[in-house]
């Protein structure tokens, strides 16, 4: 059992926008979101998996939707909230805890929110180790752990119960839901008992995440390489460097969907690396050769501070470097991939591990 | 009480359709889930308003979707009776009986699968005196009923409950989630006390259905007018007489969209009348005159039978009389109009009742 504090956001919100992977919603709102649900309560416990009793209930709580949305339509954090306590009575016993379904800058967030509000542990895990963009890719779903019953709610007041036959479905129905709401929504889906989780989670993701923020913050004191750092704390690799050249941005069908180009310099110069997102970066190629896809991660850092960039920040003419980082090993089995890999999103390429190819 | 057995459905179904004014469902495929749904079953016992005390509940259930797709996916009847249970387990205590939301050959023969697979009784109403495409288009809603919470299934045994601030988000909600199920869904919704009930529904519907449906037959029977036998019955007016001369349909938004056209003859010979549609008829107009719009009934019958034809029964060449029916007084209040009159489906034509023009 340790505790979160509020001086531990700013570091837990910038490393979740690392492992966010360009989605995963923007940090600073997250981090505002959390600080609001936590000032004045006391520090908000937290659970590893080896301390959740295997009868004990864990619901996850997350953000559904576009994040460039949600940067215009800041949650109160009532409506997830109340997303969760519908879903408890549905159970009909109190829920132990609950825990983030991804790691990103609102998602990491939004069950701190919860944990506060209700004065109930947060589970140091997620289930995806990064963030990803549908329902259904979650590590539980390999496992056969089910999304539904799934509370969604909006901030009007609506509220609408899941029951699916299978992930996917309740990726579709939710989706719809979520678009009518106005492409952000709160919901809570995926209570598993400690044993399920223990099978089915990633342990240990919030303080990763905390780790890796702290990095970049001790980096800056320092005066170290910023980059190297968020390298050696996340294991990964730096596949470009670049000026954003162009970015083309839309909501579609409740996602943030498009494409950024960076212009290669350094010794990518003369060469553009394209990198296409479904609210989460999903590949990075240039015209010859593919860098990096899902469910490898794919992160963008400015290039000066090593601060994670996501989708809805990016800008014409910023310098980033483009890192890849491992996925968990989990997502790259054959089942892991057949939910998550290149073909899924649609791109007929092989997925070739980030460390082979800059190992 | 009263019973309803297996021969009353076809003057039922029949009866139906024509206060479905062209949607409210295929009558044949009403039919035939009735049918199955109650042989070797009991008759079906049907209640008045009047038998129910205050206290007891009364959940309405009915298909959603086009109709169009109705015909192409036909409903084993299963689905409906887990969206009936799925919100009764949810109040936490028995129905006492099933009822119509609206007239139409599929949404009056529905609730009569639900009481003969339940063994519970149906109650003699509905709540719109004919049928409407739109879930808040209810009398229900005119007196502050919400239509949530709702059940709504498919066959493939996914289900969802809303909980909406209103009825118009309830709509809203639902449409998205059965387009998603394939543009037809099973719903159970506006759950009423009994005292709810005698303020809110229309009664005696089921009786009227079955009264239509068997003057129809006995005109055959006898060699009488057919046509003038339904207006007597329905105290309508035949507006127009023609061959339909063109007919458009599309599925969009999970409704079935149109237009025909009825070329005149005899009286109408020269001049055309057109009759869009979404799901039901809605305005029937020639070029120079609105003769008949929601929420007065329009129905199409076969000039020769007097059968009424649904929007996917028509055809090219078809001889049919078009008559316009008075609808229930409530729709003719300032609010009725705002729900269901000619604006709010985006005709910018006075409502001028059926019986002004043609009495």
């Amino acid at each position: 059992m340790r505790e979160i504090t509020i001086d531990q956001l700013d570091d837990m919100a910038m490393g979740a926008a690392v492992l966010g992977t360009g989605g995963g919603g923007n940090p600073y709102i997250g981090k505002l979101m959390a600080r609001s649900a936590m000032t004045g309560k006391p520090p908000v416990q937290m659970l590893s998996f080896d301390e959740l009793d295997d009868e004990d209930l864990v619901a996850p709580t997350a953000m559904m939707g576009a994040p460039t949305v949600m940067v215009e339509k800041v949650p109160s954090g009532e409506e997830i909230v109340s997303a969760f306590l519908a879903l408890q009575e549905l159970y009909g016993r109190p829920f132990r805890a609950t825990m983030s379904i991804e790691a990103g800058g609102v998602n990491s967030m939004v069950p701190l929110t919860v944990a506060a509000r209700l004065g109930i542990p947060l589970v140091d895990g997620d289930t995806m180790g990064r963030a990803f963009p549908e329902i259904q890719m979650v590590t539980a779903t390999l496992v056969g752990v089910k999304a539904t019953p799934m509370a969604l709610a909006d901030d009007k007041g609506n509220s609408v119960i899941f029951n699916t036959i299978d992930n996917r479905w309740t990726e579709t129905f939710a989706r719809s839901v979520t678009v009518n709401m106005g492409a952000a929504a709160y919901m809570s889906n995926y209570v598993m008992t400690g044993k399920q989780l223990k099978e089915a989670g990633i342990a240990g993701t919030m303080t990763l995440i905390g780790e890796i923020g702290r990095a970049i913050r001790e980096s800056h004191r320092q005066h170290t390489d910023p980059i190297r750092t968020v390298l050696d704390v996340t294991h990964g690799y730096a596949v470009w460097t670049g000026k954003i050249a162009d970015i083309a941005r839309r909501t579609v069908g409740g996602f943030a969907r498009g494409t950024a180009k960076v212009e290669g310099t350094g010794e990518y110069a003369g060469r553009t690396l394209e990198i296409d997102f479904q609210n989460e970066f999903l590949i990075a190629r240039t015209e010859d050769e593919v860098l990096v896809t899902v469910p490898d991660l794919i992160t963008m850092l400015d290039a000066e501070t090593g601060e994670p960039i996501t989708t809805e920040d990016l800008r014409y003419g910023f310098r980033v470097v483009v890192i890849g980082i491992p996925c968990d090993g989990r997502w790259r089995s054959a089942a892991g991939l057949e939910l998550v890999g290149p073909g899924y999103f649609g791109y007929d390429v092989p997925y070739v591990p980030v460390e082979q190819r800059f190992g």
